[in-house]
């Protein structure tokens, strides 16, 4: 099934998606919606933990099933869709990269922290090698300025990335950040460049648009909204609003509705709401690992959580930089002394 | 508790919403959500059946509590907040108005078809009258071009209007959409301009910020999402968002959030997820109504409700044109048939 696209979507529901329901995807469920995908017309689906590629651990929540056996299984139904994985170096490895090879992925997406492209270099070098197409996924875009932002990309596409991704992880960029993110790579790269969304602040649409506007071709989107935090672009409205504008992203709208419907839909645990945390993470623009640490640290410090996090967010900490919580904690508490004698 | 406000939101969660809920708000909740919304800080709050004043009935569904009673304990717990009500004339009746008014509320909006501004007039001067704040709410803004829109505008005005809401009542308007209705009626009248939205295309958000860019300064907004359909802009993800724009609305955004989880989320009996029903009527741009007469004829026909709904709303059919359906299906099953000759 050939068909017209202007707008190359990848479907993530089965990687990002598999946050939604704490990495519990079992074969069956993966062989219907990755069928399904294929039978609407979807060109791409990415199938991994999470975390990405050996994402399964105690640290980052234990798979139901083999990731390997779920790709496999996906390789299997897709007809005319190109299955590919997720992999962030330091939990996934080169020996991962090699055995979805093996199984038949034909993208692989190397995702870092915005200003970590470098240690993208070995496992860009490889998926390359292997064949696969190869996409650098720039994580946190929101936390590097744009020349950081631009640099950081350039780095990927000289390891020989395809594509690479504005990737909105915390769902915190709002839609004229997105386009000039967008259109600053327009200008600086020559690959094709991607966005990747969240909807803690409900923006996951406008902030798509916003990107196509400025010239992205590649987006991902999740089927019924199926991701991490408030979720992503949810596949199907996006397929019936790029329709409506005249963008052909050659994904059958009537197969992709029912199947969000009857495919996906049963197998959702937790609707794909904006709660209270969701919100608070797009607001402050932090790791949603971040958010156990503020709320112990709060109570310890008889403050509100949510003011450790925008702090958190504005000296724009990253992981590994927990320690930084409590001292944070400790500041806001003495401010708030300070200003209460007052 | 005064506050600077650039933009002023109406939180129609107890009017909106009630369809969410099948109109089965009781007056302990009322008493809950609007004493919550109050002590946030929000400035203008609408309690009302779902279709407005009178709306409890066999064919718009029956409210568990009157709405009268709704209103005076909503009025009675705000200590700052505005209420007020929804009435759409044919509904709702001049008698209706004096009762709310009684009770007093401070607001009043009026509510027609995009077409039918002409029959709000003697409600209109009514609501002035009693000393009202009066808003006229022109419902499916999409189905007509700008010219009609702002015809319809400008009699709104001639009545009274204090102000005059763009209503896209089927989630239907894409962000440019918006922007160019905003734009036109900013050029032709001198009262203030609001916006509603739903959010059918995950663009309620979008097209919110469109209408703000344009110079709208009433705006609408639904706490946890709810509303009819996919629900409205939800209020406090909008107040976040508009906080990192740097754009105030005088509401405290840390008890905005509470109130959603504490006590709006509990109220929910149906995640306000986009739903295949809700896209297809976004898509469309039909009122929700017409979806069971199509799924019937539909199923009569032997072909896809989808393909009538889609018709319906190209033919920009309007309520009460029901007969229309069973000739659209008719003649898709025809034209279905030809191709399949072909």
């Amino acid at each position: 099934m050939s068909a017209k696209r202007d707008i190359f979507i990848t479907e993530v529901a089965l990687r990002d998606g598999s946050h939604a329901i704490n990495h519990q995807f079992s074969v069956e469920q993966v062989v219907h919606v990755a069928r399904a995908l294929d039978q609407a017309n979807v060109p791409f689906i990415e199938v991994s933990h999470g975390d990405g590629l050996s994402g399964s651990s105690l640290q980052y929540g234990l798979s139901h099933a083999n990731e390997m056996e779920l790709i496999e299984v996906a390789v299997a139904v897709c007809e005319q869709a190109t299955v590919g994985v997720l992999l962030l170096p330091g939990i996934g490895t080169i020996k991962d990269l090699n055995a979805a090879a093996k199984l038949g992925v034909g993208f692989a997406r190397i995702a870092t922290h915005v200003t970590e492209a470098d240690i993208s270099a070995q496992h860009m070098a490889r998926s390359k090698e292997l064949g696969l197409f190869t996409v650098g996924f720039l994580m946190m875009s929101h936390m590097a300025p744009l020349e950081k932002l631009v640099e950081q990309a350039k780095l990927m596409e000289s390891y020989g990335a395809d594509a690479v991704y504005v990737v909105d992880s915390a769902g915190a960029l709002l839609p004229h950040e997105v386009a000039e993110r967008i259109r600053a790579l327009k200008q600086s790269i020559g690959v094709e460049i991607g966005f990747h969304a969240h909807n803690n602040l409900s923006l996951a649409m406008a902030n798509t648009l916003a990107a196509i506007q400025e010239g992205a071709t590649r987006i991902d989107g999740s089927v019924r909204c199926l991701g991490a935090g408030a979720g992503n672009t949810q596949t199907e409205v996006l397929v019936a609003v790029l329709e409506r504008m005249g963008i052909e992203t050659g994904i059958d709208l009537y197969k992709m509705m029912d199947l969000a419907e009857e495919v996906v839909a049963p197998i959702i645990q937790v609707p794909q709401e904006i709660t209270r945390d969701s919100l608070v993470l797009g607001y402050a623009g932090v790791y949603s690992s971040f958010r156990l640490h503020a709320e112990r640290a709060a109570k310890k410090f008889g403050i509100d959580s949510r003011d450790i996090l925008i702090e958190l967010g504005k000296r724009k900490a990253v992981g590994g930089q927990e320690d930084m919580i409590i001292d944070v904690a400790a500041e806001i508490a003495k401010r708030n002394m300070t200003a209460g004698m007052r």
